[in-house]
């Protein structure tokens, strides 16, 4: 039964692991830790262990979920402030082309870091730059030679959400919104950089969910691919 | 009865004209045509014709509500892209502080020109600049030295609305930000343009009403109004 | 003065053309026709026939554009269906990577064309495939051999907006969701296809704005494009 | 008085049971527990347990209040994770069709399990299926075999919630969509899987509250109810 | 070429007919006219007149929708308020249990009417009661011996939408609400009314999308189907 | 068959009239005819014709939904803008207390005058004063006596639907807000009046539909009505 | 200094308070202590405590409030569930005509109870019956005798919020929606009940906020006063 | 490495900040603590600890931020209510023109405090008054004097958020709405006050974000900056 396999940290009870995506869409899963038990990340992780060729990311991991998949992966890298965790800790080679994070502000670090992180962990190289909102023109104009040397750039931002227009409009790369939820009562939790995103007056932005840096990590890594792993 | 004074055209049965407001509040009061019929708003204008010593603005005007003022005051000035008139027609001299009104694009020019015709209207100089959003930087920037000389900058944009914070990162003026209803599907109708100016990251932003040029006009002329009329 | 400018068709009166955008960014600017007047869209087809080395599009544009444009670039290519004009009307020669647009519905072939044809004239190789949706699975499962081929996919959906999250779990390739307003009451004239697409459990896949063809298929033609155009 | 019968325990100050329900409407009540004090659940438990023949649920029990129903009913069955009270705590023996219920992912297994239990508690056969999301087509496909012998399903998902349109385009069985408030944040606690589900492209699909694995059950037993029940 | 083929009037061009569905889903496809050109309407109903053991709907079909259906299948049954056309016009003998439908009001006769057909169409005995709304609750009592016939109900209602929670504390059947975008301002086209059925306080209520009779009557059909045709 | 008695002018098809509400409620039934047919409605009002003795409303008529009334019933009473037809066309001799309705702006005064009619038709006295918004607090202020003497207020306001604070805080009688679709974007079509109502900071506000004159006016029928009335 | 009256617990420094308010209303005002400080709801209490002809209501009291104001006042009579304080705490000798307040399930009780309690102290006789919502027809019929002698009903109800529409089609008297924050994810905090009560079919409900017991209770107050307290 | 140099308390590794703001838009940069860890505050507070030439303002600063601030800068002046920190402490002498902020309810004070502190550590003479809502206008109106020797007043409000639109009616100073997030269930946390003073029925009213009391005050300090400071 179900229940005793569980009890006996079958993960097989409660989760259909994949991991052969590796091999069948070019990318690892990521374990979503949200909504799990720790004791379910945990069977996971120990199930994980045995495949030490694939690269898992668990993400959205709180305190307890972190604690649980280090005890059956003890030398895996954890960064608190994105909520990630990744095994084996070190990333592979950097293949394909650049991926740029940047972060409107210090409060969009956390956010910008997942998606620097999961985009290095997929294989490519990654820059992060921090504090470059549009409220200071000249702080983003100055990142003008690194932004025109990515193959794609990553821009989070809360509040008005405005830097992904902004960056859209300097470099012929595509420009993957990436709101978060920090802001006053009528940010919403991010609604309102999400929509701004959206309704982005220059063409070449796209937006994933809110603070949803693995997801724009992810499909940074796959834009930015080198040819041969498509 | 009202409804026979009303068919008198007699605008006393609908509405409480308030031709004292010049003397009071220091701004005259604007007939909103929005909701009233076209007889309604002839019968008003038809009233104001004793009152040539107090500008007169009709705003959201129609075709049917032009045509019915301009048969009771035939010399109003009309703009029907802005859906205004004016009367007496001729705008009284500017006096007080620059009023500068951005468009960020070509159709977010309807609705600047009605707070560019209120604030000149209601006394002030005011110049007009079109197409110079965010997606081409240095637009805006080619205008710096206008913007600096302005006492309050009218910031008109659609879509992502993102043109105020990047203004008011660059000026000490206060920004009166004035989403349109300009963009795609989830531009919502303005709301996502006015979300995003109310999370202007840049602070010295405030925002009226989507579509509201008159209501920002008026506040722009009060902003800048010289020391005396206050 | 702007106006009388304007009343001898002098496009920069109200819009500051960017046709060295093409040199900058390496994609050149469309002309958004909704909310500007016919006489407006006009005057800048007329500006645009001096530059035949730089594909003009006009997007959006209703049947007064069309014949506004026409009059001005009477062998400009038009896709009524797309509300789409190009000119020159021969796309550039195909280069970069393939560009796999799908409609969900024949009703969402609208948008889906409108992508198609923007990846096209910006000078991607672009496939379309109708009626994919995923009701029923082993249509879109039949078309998994070209869906491998593509470098990027754009796919158009109403209602659920379910197929990019069938999609992106189905190939390596970024998904460029572009939810349309197809549906019943719900629907929400998008937002509902919208949120799924946001909230697609595969990740690759990020969204454009509601029926925002054209932003889908200019994105899709950065994301393809070959190394030297970056 | 009413508090002074509270006080004495007595459920009927502020509650007004409903045990002859199974007999006129063919299902027994649940109580409700959230919103109630853990005194007013114990009372109800207590005066249920004069009727075992009567089967009871408490649904959206918390650690209080089941430890109050513990205590009016020691031998209630008790799923923690479920929120879910039974008493007394064998389920009927099963008659009528199949309910298959299927959890998208592991996060939306507490909702699932609640529903799964209530339709098992009220009757029916009931089959779970976890990590069966449409990011891997083929973890679904591999159980169409079971689906197929559904009387009815019920689909949980968060996030994009497009499993059951997905099912539902595979089966003939009706789909009772099951939103479950797991999800990055424009997954607006469920709201986004909702939409998606009320919008699903394959006919056969109808919808119940988020979270709410109660009412799906329940729903699924009336469904699947055996002729004579009805 | 597809324009070419649709040209001719070759519907493969834009849609991938699923005639077989019938055989292997035990339901016919309906063909949703919203948003496709008459044009296309047209050429699947000639595509679907060469199969005359299959029954096909037209829903949302408008006037000119209606008439492309009639000249390709001059014999179609056509019911103009529900906006459903049938091919073959003769309904099959009815199987299985009884679909009752019931409309609130007067204003929900349309959609009431599309459930009521659609369930006929697809094999159902129907039974349709009009104008039983909450506000007298005489009239719905009255009906109570025809509803506890009833497999399963359709309940449509716009305005409180509060009919399907009254129904399904009477009977024992499923109850399928049904929102209808009938209303004052704050019904928000239906969205009250689809927020009050999701929030039933009598367990057995399901819903479906605001106005979408198909999906309500398709739904009614496959819950009272006979056992030999699941 | 119901079809056919349609077509024979038989309300009796389509609508379950309740002709002995009056009796039962104090109040007679109001036909609300959006949503209905021009020929539905006429049909009721020729049933209504056998029952003078009733007084009928018909809320919500547009230009046909009159000629059918009137052509029934030839002396029925109609206000166009209110959009309401009353029979028999003299209302009752006035009892119970004073009904006050107010109209914030000349814009509001179609839904006050169906408030203030119907409160008439249904027996009580009332007076409609037009024009008395919050950017005037004097022109309130000179009604005070008015208002004091009201047993009831409807405060009609679109745009803040600021006035029923206000006017809550000067009086002792029970103020029901009726928000109006009046006002520029943001105004969202009543829903910012309809919220400010909600919120009245003065206690004794209580608030009805968006443009629901009827139902404003009904209610205070009933607050005002005379003691043996009830 | 405020700041330094405050420390000094001189309730001047933050609040005006309004004694006066019975003699000019006919009705006391009543602390709202949501969002303000133990300290400053304490400092208004010791105000109160020199004013023993007015009874004075303290709203929105968690237990920090509480203990204040029993410290100032220690007589006060205290309802935790309905979080309301009453000062002095025995209610005046009830006149006017009966509040019936009727509480759709057990965990509107809170609320209700504010309702009741706040009517009682205004002066009003009430009457408080609980767990009668629609899912059980014959509960809310059971009560029609008491209902049918109210002057006014308060209606509480959570989830679908139905019960005010039954119950205004059941009586004369004005019915007052109280949507109560009780329910599943879509219910949304109260806003799917608010919606369904602004929508009843039956005319005679006005609505307040979502869990304004308080304003619920006055309202009723206001409408039952008796003719010299008006 | 910026970890390292973050672990070092180097804040330039995750904040660009912008001292010679002062310079060039003539007011100083305001730290926005929300999002930012304690350890982040406190590096950017010893960075500023080196140029008591420009105030610097920390905002929404909660106790942890609080206390690494002053334990950079011991005699930096903190307003808990307000949530702000300034250093230096003493605020520069008042210029320019009045700023008048108003408080409706004691429940706003906390953001008016923090408008009122901004505008005055800006360097301009503010007024702070309590407790003035609509419900009682006599408050307001005995605020007359004051309130028309502003050059600009900031009004707090939640709930209704009415009071901006009265003031507005009674001065011609420009109005900043500062809508707050204080209510029952329907304010939904400032967003009701927010539409109301978006939708003011009196011109000359603007509106920040909720709860937004610095950007309200740094605005208000820009608009009464006297000459030379522009």
């Amino acid at each position: 039964m179900r229940a005793a396999r569980l009890a006996q940290g079958d993960a097989s009870a409660f989760a259909e692991l994949d991991l052969e995506r590796t091999a069948r869409r070019g990318f690892p899963e990521a374990v979503y830790c949200a909504g799990k038990t720790a004791a379910q990340v945990g069977a996971i992780a120990a199930a994980v262990a045995e495949r030490p060729d694939v690269t898992t990311l668990f993400s959205r991991a709180d305190d307890d979920h972190a604690a649980a998949v280090l005890a059956a992966l003890p030398d895996a890298a954890h960064d608190p402030a994105a909520r990630l965790l990744a095994w084996p800790p070190q990333p592979p080679a950097p293949t394909g082309g650049l991926v740029v994070v940047l972060a409107a502000g210090t409060s969009d670090l956390p956010v910008a870091r997942e998606a620097h992180l999961t985009a290095r962990y997929l294989g490519r190289p990654s820059e992060l730059v921090v504090d470059v909102g549009v409220a200071g023109l000249h702080r983003v104009l100055s990142k003008l030679e690194l932004l025109r040397r990515a193959r794609v750039a990553v821009v989070a931002a809360g509040m008005d959400g405005a830097l992904p227009s902004v960056v859209a409009g300097l470099v012929s790369a595509p420009v993957i919104g990436l709101p978060t939820s920090v802001g006053y009562g009528a940010a919403f939790g991010g609604v309102a950089a999400l929509l701004t995103m959206l309704n982005a007056c220059a063409p070449g932005v796209s937006v994933v969910n809110i603070d949803n840096g693995y997801g724009a990590g992810h499909l940074a890594a796959q834009i930015a691919a080198p040819e041969p792993s498509r």
